[in-house]
């Protein structure tokens, strides 16, 4: 089914100007304008756009990133096949550095260009291999940081390119495709400690045993949902207040809470949360790295009263072992330890697992290797029996991580206890196959491809730093 | 005594061929050739620089990194002080993917730019978490890969403007330092579960004991230094022997070789050079990666009977546990792990001496936050007892290194046992104070700076793509 020679390469720099704050009138409006101007958290209804940035302006406040301006590194993928076809990836970024992404981008460009889809996609471990092992720009990750953030996004074009071509969403083709060729996909350098080619094709074969019952269901239900759009930092009281009751209006049922600035602070609005949603709803907190190892054990001891499922990114996404230590400490106090939108590869989940340092493992569609590296996490995973929850918001990863969500359940865990993809709500208008929620859950996406696909005047509007919406806001930054 | 506020930053993309093989005639140059002309180790003498390129395209060969050109970007700062000292930094890489660190270097560039280098250097722990923590570029990070390699070279022209004006080279501001003017140079986050500012503190106050007795041992004698220059894989047999005798004659007693792309090719070359140096002199054997845990388990076994004192960079950097496991499967037989030039932060190094995983701890002078980040490395390696012997070779990381080296023998670890810092012979002529090796030891530089200014007719010349070495050389690739 695959066809064509890779006949070129694009990649912009694409930001939504999410920080705003203090950049112009429209930057103006507050937490609580937003609430009354339709940019509510809303299970069914696409919000307008204009809202939407309204929102945005507000939603992404934690304590360890407090000006993001959601963005990505696009790349476009083209064939000399004659059907058109396009292969989208995006890596999901903050505004400021996505530049030195798509530089990395450029550099891996050589190893794409003028290959066969055929020939990337029937060795697709070797291939995998060749942008990752570079023996010259290894050195500058390896498999971390730009470099990988990059690979992502060219990777993640090359699955969108062949789903396309078969006609299928990535989840369906990933269902679809037989386990010896699933495995043929990921480089299992550095985890054969662990999970060996072997026992990566065992957990497959497994998979199969009930495989179509549970297609049946994720097309009739979905995948559960969480919602981060309520809670984050610097909302009013009131704001929160709001967020809460439309969102249970809705039909949510598990919330997000950022934590880690000020604990009596935390301690004000995770008792509101709790006192909104009542003792039976899932409450969950995100630190996102704010403390070290003794400081999240303790600060967290004092949250436990208002009963989290789980503490996200305790600490530095690089501490293993420190996970581990407030993994010991909190357990007993009935809170997990979920982590891993920041964890750089396969060799970081490993040790995670190893280690004993999570109890929710959460894939990020865009940091690790595309879906090659993501398969061998989410196979470690099963193997050690730990839920994959994913993070998803910013902008495109909702979109993306719901194929790799979806598959891990029809074809790997086949278990939806304790597990929850996080949605954020904002940015989809942009894609041209956006999320679609039904009753708090992911419905699965029926178009061909990844649903990484932007739609063209959205790109060309917020291209960095000369798109029509940053002509405007960059004279009015500069004053 | 620090004066001026930053006025400019440049960076620039130098890069040396050393890879050459196959773009030129100057290619062709054999490693057997190489020897007859003069590029062999020596440690008194500088070669010439058109050996040196002879020499460099055959040196530079591991299992993972097949055709290095070496490769710096290249910072400048410059300040409004009318002394006309500038600061140079530098932050190593391999050819492609320069251009990568280039551009991340130039997004971190308006933190750098119009700071009064006085209040920089006064609150130097807070001017590196904001190079490291701002609030968007964090996310390509943090604190790895391409932006913590921009971070270094940024970091390192900071280091090297104040010492020069001071008038000091590094490891004597370093020693000279009060020490709670060092411990504020460093960010203690995500280490303080193991050294807190207050442990820190007391390992630097013991270390004022006897300090001046160990520089006057340092300027009299030297840091002692191990070669790395002889046994690199793809050398002839002959090759191997020749330049392991003129090694001994000049008077070297380490030896490092590396090992990891065919058993029985080690097992003759390790076999070779035990037969070269005899059963007293120190043998080292580096995998740069190669191996998943339980193959390097197995392979060094069998390379046991060679009695290394090390094996380096066994697997994978990130991978703490994989070290740990194979320590305490080498252990027993002899064998130390030592790793680090490529790990990506104090976070790995934490932890990689909390789990008893390394035995030689190997500290890069352009990976980790230049002298901040290292210092912690430093303090850390002292208060678990674990000898650091840093990684160097490259260009200008031999450089660089010896201060940081002269500064922990003489303020903190007060110990030469089980330490040795690694040398490579090439390079150094480019550099305006390039170190100076005498009976195989660094000897103290005495020029104020961190050695990292480089001869601007070099920089020129070697400037990618535009400078006159490149413009010869990347029109013949393109044939």
């Amino acid at each position: 089914m695959v066809r064509g020679r890779i006949s070129r390469l694009s990649v912009r720099d694409v930001r939504f100007p999410t920080s705003l704050g203090g950049h112009g009138a429209d930057a103006m409006v507050s937490a609580d304008a937003m609430v009354s101007a339709d940019a509510m958290v809303s299970a069914d209804a696409m919000v307008s756009a204009d809202a939407m940035v309204s929102a945005d302006a507000m939603v992404s406040a934690d304590a360890m990133h407090t000006d993001p301006d959601y963005s990505a590194a696009y790349v476009v993928i083209e064939t000399d096949a004659e059907d058109g076809i396009k292969g989208c990836g995006i890596t999901f970024t903050l505004g400021k550095g996505t530049e030195v992404v798509v530089c990395a981008v450029n550099a891996l460009a050589h190893h794409v260009l003028n290959k066969d889809l055929k020939d990337i996609v029937g060795d697709f471990r070797g291939f995998y291999r060749q942008l990752t092992s570079d023996g010259q720009l290894r050195w500058i990750g390896p498999e971390k940081g730009v470099v990988h953030l990059a690979t992502a996004a060219v990777l993640n074009a090359v699955w969108d390119l062949w789903a396309k071509q078969e006609g299928k969403p990535v989840w369906k083709l990933l269902v679809d495709m037989d386990p010896r060729m699933l495995v043929s996909c990921i480089d299992f350098r550095y985890i054969t400690d662990v999970l060996t080619e072997e026992d990566a094709l065992e957990i497959l074969q497994k998979g199969q045993i009930g495989k179509k019952e549970r297609e049946k269901q994720m097309l009739a239900q979905g995948y559960p949902a969480y919602t981060t759009s309520c809670a984050w930092l610097g909302y009013s009281d009131d704001t929160l207040k709001q967020l809460c009751a439309q969102a249970l209006k809705d039909g949510w049922t598990r919330f997000k809470v950022k934590v880690g600035a000020d604990l009596q602070d935390d301690m004000r609005r995770c008792q509101i949360i709790r006192d909104m949603i009542g003792p039976e709803k899932t409450l969950m907190m995100d630190a996102n790295q704010r403390w070290d190892v003794p400081e999240a054990v303790e600060w967290m001891s004092k949250l436990a009263k208002f009963k989290p499922l789980w503490i996200e990114e305790p600490t530095s996404p690089d501490d293993i072992l420190g996970h581990a230590t407030i993994s010991k400490a909190l357990v007993p106090l009935g809170i997990g330890i979920a982590t891993g939108e920041q964890c750089h590869n396969r060799v970081i989940f490993k040790q995670l697992l190893q280690a004993k340092a999570l109890q929710f493992l959460q894939i990020d569609s865009c940091r690790l290797g595309s879906v090659n590296e993501n398969l061998s996490v989410l196979l470690m995973a099963k193997k050690f029996e730990i839920p994959v929850c994913p993070h998803a918001g910013g902008v495109g990863l909702c979109e993306l991580v719901q194929h790799l969500i979806i598959f891990d359940y029809i074809s790997v865990s086949a278990s939806l206890e304790n597990r929850v993809c996080e949605y954020v709500d904002h940015l989809h208008e942009h894609f041209k196959y956006p999320v679609m929620i039904q009753r708090a859950s992911y419905m699965p996406p029926k178009d061909p491809g990844y649903s990484t696909e932007m739609k063209e005047e959205s790109v060309k509007k917020h291209q960095y730093p000369d798109g029509e919406v940053w002509k405007k806001l960059l004279p009015a930054q500069e004053n």
